[in-house]
């Protein structure tokens, strides 16, 4: 019974319908049919302009999305655990010719105006220290927490008011929006980049950067291919973003990957080491009741010496997911 | 009636199959047991030690592989038409950190150890001119030529002379293969790295890098992360390769390319630009005979104004072929 | 007798006063007197708005430069022999994080718009390849030849309507510009910076930066403190740069050195390989000519096996100058 | 009366002297007679054999140290106070391309093997995180402490164990070497690269990058070449070094400037937030004394809210010392 990560999960079977529909030969790279709607799909979930470009991974997406908002002599504000600084094995550093990661503190691995500031306010003005050029926010962030739209709106300002660009990374964002009722534009602010994940949420290979501001798309598409990850096959990428935005079927997989996690929370109540409001569970525990878990056949990753990660997905068991639930209360 | 390129052909339904069957949730990233098998079966295949990586393109494939020979203040030789050079949107020098490609000449897009020679003999010893690290040659080359084993072993001996790493861009090994008899360690002669191209040949976003020195793809392992390229799904990669590998189907697809580019060029004797040794047809022709094949259904690119470029793939339809092969007779 | 480089040459005295001058305390870095005053002493110049930034050494001036008008993907068009594809070890690749170098053909090293047009014109419009961002021209060229005002004028024209920055590598400057008569605006043209050559002519370690475009200047200050060639003592550089302007040094001690190249000149009249319009001498010769000169006492580099190169510089002895004019003569 | 800082002091006699003396035309770049003499002084004084290079800032010396040591995808423990970190405008970053600064805590801004342990012990094996290629120490630290022989020893004896490359930022170096009694190799211990810095002792331009391991100064030379550091007049850098190692400069303008810091330092005993070991004096002070110093003519720089920083340097005047000292005593 796996809670490892939602990163291993299976393909929705919509998804290998989609990418076996686009079968057929078409223009090479993004000039197919699909690619070429991707535009306007996403500027109508978002109600306003878009440019959205396919990659095969989160780390590109993030990376690609931010080389349009920084130079490389500057730097990204983010949190200190986020992934771009603690998971994507110094992908910023490459993609940003070695524009630098500044490391503010949150809750939650969220980070708030205020911490920001924290951040930036000492640095000089001038040549000697590396100057800001973006913000990237994590939504939901690195322990399954959601930014709720006023703060959205108080980093939005705060960037603007600093003219630093605003990115999220979005590999569960899906989660995010779900557990806000469902609305991608209010889910994502007024951010200048989204990455939008789809692996997590049943996709296969594909993701999508979404730039509400289409002059970024331009510069990044150049970006894109020099990175290699202009695939040429491309229309089996954007079939998989296309699946997953019809009919709400990314709603749909991460409401069932967040109602799987809110069982197991509800089972784990005073063992809640931040809030559950997507699909991570970090669960207190000791040593023995994590092996007593696993005895159980339940299998997930320690998080340090005191607790658990317990990750759902769009495709957990739902007999799985009450077997967790009932061995936690019974702990 | 396309042939405008085999990069954006079908996916072969036993590649499919292979996907599908890897459709249940394994470890993440290049931990699957798919992926793990690659080294053997390449080990396999070219009956000596490799490791093998794979990625979703083969502008990563070839950049990564150099990236494990090449200094940054360094530079690679390579044909003045290389894909690497003409079409790869300068991603070896944001994947070499900005070292340079040399650029050689030579018939057919193939380069020979003395047009080597003319491009780093002049180089004067010291710091102030890029020093050459590598040689890159591709197999088949971009004009659809195969290096013979004896011109491989010449190469490599140079390679081996003036310590350079010797890189093989083989977006098309499989059709150089099947040219030369089906046995791929001949094709690829003592390389050091392979770019394997299975995308062209039936998969659908699956290359591997094939390291004949396993050091190398230690370095590499990092390199990928790095630029975004470790996808977290990593076995539905690893499935294609493997579905490719499997019974030999990257040699019957290339032999099917082939076979459909030489009844072609049976037909075109006295028309080619070069010679036809796997799947690609540069044919001499006027606008207006351009103008009449279009007429009758063929898509295919010009190659400048007084040639056409038609490339098979493993899915060409025999009857576009022989209205092709008779349309071209008839010009 | 040496007439290996200028770039050896002896450090004028009134360079050395100015610099002795600067030996006191004052502010750390470009915020001195002298420093502070070198946007207005330059735009006083050239009779524009300019801003410019001391450095070492004309790799690092030429690649700053570039570096405000050139993208991580682009490219940088010059001449085939032009000193930041030949002479600087890979400095522009570095510099401007994997940006390329198109070579293009002309006479003695100069570049006309028909070349570049050459060069441009076949770039396919999208992102696989690299498109040009900016050209670089060398005034006097690497032949030691000069760009006339209408040359330099249809060569802005073209780098206006095809959107491309426009660089001139001064190295040699003052001698073009004491070849053209003495205005700097004149031999500047209307290029948007300008590597403004002081150490071959007379200074120690100072080049500057001209940026006809001062928010460029802003752009590069980031990038110099980033490249380690903002110094702490900047004074000395701004002093050298300053002392050079005071009085027309740079033109008085450029007209010397070019009076010598046109004394040895004349002497070789049908030996020239190019015409000589500032202190270089490319001279037809055999072997058994050179070793003649050689063993007179006279000191040059060979290029290649027909020719001498030999530089004349500021502090050219004249009974050097006129013993080789004499040796020449009598070949 | 300027206790600002040390970075922008007059240059010695002595210096001057030298650079005068080298005022003939010699081979360009680092091929004359000076230039070519380091090796054998520095490693007489080091006691070991040595390959030195010379560049114009500590920024350059640094980045090229550390580019010997680290691979793009690494990174360089050091502490957070450093300054490659704080102070270098992001150079590393471009250095390095994109390899990473990690970040460890310690007194006075040493690091010890604990506090290192602690960054990079949680670091997971495997491609996801970066992983640590060098530690960079540095000697007087930025807040003026010494390390001590013993603790060298242990940060070498880490260094090796973990397979980490040492280097040690000598800005001022010569005052941590005067501290510690007068010998270079103490100082220094087993470090592999040392940036031993001139500019702030008595310099004009000049910094050398000490290597023990001589194949590392072979890869740097080509990588300051392609950073624009590589001077034609090289000749009147290595004079500089040459005359501060003549005669041990180094050492005796290190006393001077140390001795005028523990003339101040005892007059302020109570009020050391850091010990005083070089040249540096962090002064707790409130607002209104650090007024009243400045009423008095002191010139010097705010430490936070709660301490003034003054630095000495070789030419601090003893007037000057003295009023400074007796001022503290009256605050």
């Amino acid at each position: 019974m796996k809670f490892l990560s939602d990163n291993a999960a299976k393909v929705h079977p919509k998804v290998w319908d989609a990418m076996k529909a686009a079968d057929a030969p078409d223009s090479p790279y993004d000039g197919d049919a699909l690619s070429r709607s991707l535009d306007d799909r996403f500027s109508a979930l978002f109600g306003r302009d878009c440019a959205a470009l396919w990659v095969a991974t989160g780390t590109a997406a993030n990376c690609l999305a931010l080389s349009a908002m920084v130079e490389p002599h500057g730097a990204v504000i983010c949190h200190r655990e986020a992934h771009i600084e603690m998971d994507e094995g110094g992908a910023p550093g490459f993609y940003l010719h070695g524009a630098k990661l500044l490391l503010a503190d949150g809750e939650s691995a969220k980070i708030a105006p205020e911490a920001i500031a924290r951040v930036i306010d000492p640095i000089r003005d001038g040549v000697h220290q590396v100057q800001p050029h973006a913000i990237s926010i994590t939504q939901a962030s690195e322990y399954g927490c959601v930014y709720r739209p006023e703060e959205l709106t108080a980093l939005a300002r705060l960037a603007k008011d600093k003219r630093l660009g605003l990115h999220m990374d979005g590999a569960r964002f899906a989660n995010a929006a779900a557990f806000l009722g469902g609305d991608a534009a209010e889910a994502a602010g007024e951010v200048d980049a989204l990455s939008f994940g789809m692996v997590k949420n049943g996709a296969m290979s594909a993701e999508a950067i979404v730039f509400f501001d289409p002059a970024m798309a331009d510069k990044v598409r150049f970006r894109r291919k020099r990175a290699g990850h202009l695939q040429s096959k491309g229309r089996y990428l954007a079939a998989q973003i296309l699946a997953m935005l019809e009919g709400d079927l990314w709603l749909d997989n991460a409401r069932a990957a967040n109602a799987a996690a809110g069982e197991i929370a509800a089972a784990a109540k005073d063992r809640l080491l931040h809030p559950v409001e997507a699909n991570e569970i970090f669960l207190i525990s000791t040593a023995v009741e994590r092996l007593a878990l696993r005895e159980q056949g339940f299998e997930f990753y320690d998080w340090g010496d005191d607790a658990a990660r317990l990750v759902t997905a769009w495709d957990s068991r739902e007999d799985h997911v009450s077997a967790l639930a009932r061995a936690i209360s019974a702990l």
